[in-house]
């Protein structure tokens, strides 16, 4: 186990119907002037929209909204929220959405104080000062874990880059997470959603720090409890605790309490940045596409296989092949897979309609043209990445 | 899952030397004058005292010592140390030792800013207030996971009485963990240290509360990490991983991550603080004596039988036996039986030179002289509290 520091008190409110308690806690929390961020016209078909304003109302909170956050979110809104933010002296936002609202909110909190465009921040050309606005969320969708990060990330819609950034103070400082906000999420979303949550857990669950066994033990109960629950919730969309459990995981599995003490990997999502910026393929079914194919790849490792191995027998009940390790580290991708296929989700880039025609690109942007190497359980060379892409298509 | 709040901000600052860094946190939380606050002379002779000392000074910090809490901590230090605080117009506590020295900066935190005496607050006469102290703690003693929980625990010595109270601001604001300072506990000490954090996962384990995987998971996963690594630390007192892994499962065991959702049960630390008020027994052994005993007397309860072969299977490696889950929940019981005892503590009141006199007397505080039950997984009467303990005699 590795030093480390870890601190995140973002309030948690669970249970169904705690919306209605947004007004009292943004009140409790010193808002005065709120500007509410969300997608498109679903929290207003739904009725969220009303109760969440009806909660402000009732608690002499002012507010202005802010719609429009497409998945991937763009720059372009952020820079318009800052816009609002200063033009209305506005004191605290309230992101009612999935993790691209509540990611367009935090950027947009600190670059509020940032005298520059916000986009130097994305990619790391000036750092986030220790001024925010307040961010805090009603989830609607359970995938992204930014109801209790400490990080965001932002696209440039134009320049067709993804990037992120942090700060300690970026954590929300309340989440309200409600399970049946989440009962009307098409099968899709949901498996998406969920197929990224088990990528937080993985992330980190893939790291070559020895002795992490409390963080081990917590990343695979996140893992477990998808893999158990995500088909309950694909055949009964209002099964409350399957919904539940979901939502429950997946806060955790991302607010980094199992990446504690240990290195993290992170390939995977740097991959799927890159497909996804290519793309615009929803994150989760890139993820869906990359995680299987790199296990199989980093089983070829030597210093990875009883780690894949530990994930096959712990994570999905594998029975350990003392003879050969590698044959169990292949029978648990063999399981994920068959959850991912039979979650509806693609398995292939081809699938997913897309070709072989920015391999190159995109292992150069992974390696700074074939200088470095990129992954930290797995280390990848740009040879590597193209093995591994071909091996995904 | 049951609708909940849950928050824990306090900062983790975790490895090996992280003690040196106190002054430059208490500074960043504003500190100015400190009472440090320890038990007797180990953490001088150890050198602690010493590098406490030092890291403040250094960071221009001015501090009072005051020494002199023993387990169970007593009600006269905490008024002593209210004195203290009011006299010199101290900003910060600083707790080094274990659960016995936190609870006791916690309880002096809140009595400052309370006018009468501060026992009210721990018989629940007077409700704590919204002002306190901050409290952070360098945690020499894995157990009572003060360290980031939001409640304490004193004793008044005149009256032989336990009482606790808590709030939301009770949490330490920093919390240091450095496994090497546990290098010296003696085995007896490390035992007892973490059949307490067995305990507090397994209080919030056995529930009635159904759906509640991630929780349970987590649980079993704190329970899972001290059965593993009690053993290795008792071999080797200073096995870095296995001090490690016990220090961060004791804390996470008892910040109530565990318990968010579900109805907890407590019966055990109930009864223990009834033994241990009568005859000052480590708490952790006073837990070894009652659990075993309390999950045996559960066995035969239809409504708790699951839950315990869940255990035996999940947290123990045990088989199901799926004609008879009682025979399987009782080698759960079987299991834990065999650590405690190859661990060195009591199993049996009579092995703690405990006898039969005070049965009635505890029955009848834990129940109201007979006119209420206790206990929520497994709901108990006097008469099976008589019961229970003739089968822990």
């Amino acid at each position: 186990m590795n030093s480390f520091t870890f601190q995140c008190g973002t309030k948690m409110i669970f249970g169904k119907g705690a919306e209605k308690g947004a007004g009292s806690e943004l009140k409790a929390f010193g808002a005065h002037q709120v500007l509410l961020v969300y997608g498109g016209q679903s929290i207003k078909k739904s009725g969220l929209y009303g109760r969440v304003c009806d909660a402000m109302r009732e608690s002499g909170l002012s507010w202005l909204d802010l719609p429009g956050v497409v998945p991937n979110p763009r720059v372009s809104l952020v820079r318009k929220g800052i816009e609002l933010c200063r033009e209305n002296g506005v004191d605290f936002l309230l992101a009612v959405g999935g993790g691209s609202v509540i990611d367009t909110c935090k950027a947009i909190s600190f670059g509020v104080f940032y005298e520059g465009d916000v986009w130097d921040l994305v990619v790391h050309k000036a750092e986030p000062g220790t001024q925010r606005l307040p961010v805090a969320t009603i989830l609607t969708l359970p995938a992204a874990g930014s109801e209790e990060s400490d990080s965001c990330v932002i696209s440039d819609e134009t320049l067709h880059i993804k990037g992120g950034f942090g700060s300690p103070l970026m954590r929300p400082v309340f989440s309200i997470l409600n399970p049946e906000l989440t009962y009307t999420l098409p099968p899709y979303q949901t498996a998406c959603g969920c197929m990224d949550i088990m990528a937080h857990a993985m992330e980190r669950y893939f790291s070559q720090t020895k002795h992490v066994e409390v963080t081990d033990r917590m990343g695979e109960a996140m893992m477990k409890v998808i893999i158990h629950n995500l088909p309950l919730a694909l055949a009964d969309p209002c099964n409350e605790a399957a919904r539940s459990e979901i939502m429950l995981a997946g806060t955790w599995a991302q607010n980094d309490m199992t990446g504690t003490g240990r290195e993290q990997d992170w390939f995977n999502h740097g991959l799927e940045h890159q497909i996804s910026g290519f793309y615009d393929i929803a994150h989760g079914a890139g993820l869906a596409i990359s995680f299987p194919a790199w296990m199989r790849f980093a089983s070829t490792r030597s210093e990875c296989v009883d780690k894949l191995a530990q994930y096959a027998v712990r994570v999905w009940g594998a029975e350990m092949n003392f003879e050969d390790p590698r044959e169990t580290a292949l029978e648990g991708v063999r399981r994920l897979s068959a959850l991912i296929r039979e979650a509806g989700l693609p398995t292939t880039l081809h699938e997913a309609g897309i070709g072989a025609e920015r391999f190159e690109e995109m292992a150069d942007n992974l390696t700074a043209n074939g200088t470095t190497t990129c992954g930290a359980f797995c280390r990848m060379t740009k040879q590597d990445i193209l093995e591994l892409l071909r091996s995904m298509a």
